[in-house]
């Protein structure tokens, strides 16, 4: 690709840096900047600049918070001897969304991947063991994704807990509500029969 | 979409009024900008807004240059006689793509859309009929998409050169080198039959 101003080729070239965004895409994007006020690319920058600077981690959880603790981590009403082990911030947004769950959460900030030169000291692993340590969580659950690395991730932490009182569990793998069973993939449908469960609970989760 | 931040909520919201870009595309980019390291989202702030503050356009043509006068209508090589009308820079980047053209631009900076609010008097047209009033134009080739917008700019610029001696074409439609006649649209194959070329001619262009 080739441009007639320099300007305009280095904004594209940063923005084409962005997953999923190609330099046609980052293009797009700019010329969409230029023909808006200019208040909305010096907003944009900002709010970019601001959330760089000033970012914060829970100090208990790790999760993106503006205060020392989060306001999870934070809420009385919150049952402090469950945990759930979750990638990142957008797993704890999900969950939250359910209104199923009322423990706390635990993000790790990735999963052990070597391939990506991701192992357990770039995660928050030892600080999750330390919490158990201490004594007052109950129950882990593993609410990884489930793939390779995310399995590995879990047997990873299951081990760096042996000999501590902890009950450790994953969340269901299974048919999604709704789905029809034939369109359903072996492994899932599989691990559905395995574990199955008893129809009352089924009938008062709904 | 709940937030533990503000911080982060103000950067997702301002991200996603990009074109394309939802909430949800806008957290993913901009939980990838925080795991990068800082200078990356300065980069990309600052390049925004280095071109927001910095851009220029041509004064002959309206296209992106950061000197007055672009390369392209300050070259010598170019056939000042013949003006191809476009939309934007990218038409102008998709056609130099091809080397078939040896004359100079003109960028509209968008269609006539009365939806849209975009009327003939926010669109660089008038400086375009002057510039045919001077002389030194000879042929406008209309390169606007063809769409109901594209359509009616074309025919509002053509009705303003009236009486002017420019002569004017479109750029051909017909069937992409390559496709398949039975999977071609009907508009798209009866242009081509009405607009059929001498053998010869298409012999030539290969």
């Amino acid at each position: 690709m080739e441009f007639s101003s320099k300007l305009l080729e280095n904004a594209v070239n940063e923005m084409s840096q962005l997953p999923g965004i190609g330099k046609r895409t980052a293009l797009r994007l700019v010329l969409h900047l230029l023909k808006q006020p200019e208040e909305r690319t010096s907003f944009l920058s900002q709010a970019l600049m601001n959330l760089r600077s000033g970012i914060n981690f829970c100090a208990s959880c790790h999760n993106i918070s503006d205060t020392e603790l989060c306001e999870i981590c934070a809420s009385p009403k919150r049952d402090e001897s469950i945990v759930c082990v979750v990638e990142d911030i957008r797993d704890v947004m999900a969950i939250e969304n359910t209104s199923q769950y009322i423990g706390l959460y635990h993000v790790l900030g990735g999963k052990i991947s070597p391939m990506e030169g991701v192992g357990p000291q770039n995660l928050n692993i030892a600080s999750l063991v330390n919490k158990v340590k201490k004594g007052t969580v109950k129950e882990l659950i593993f609410a990884l994704s489930s793939t390779m690395e995310g399995d590995t991730t879990n047997f990873y932490i299951y081990r760096q807990l042996e000999g501590l009182e902890v009950t450790t569990s994953t969340i269901a793998r299974g048919i999604s509500v709704g789905d029809e069973l034939e369109y359903t993939d072996e492994v899932t449908l599989g691990r559905s029969i395995l574990n199955r469960v008893p129809f009352e609970s089924s009938i008062k989760a709904n």
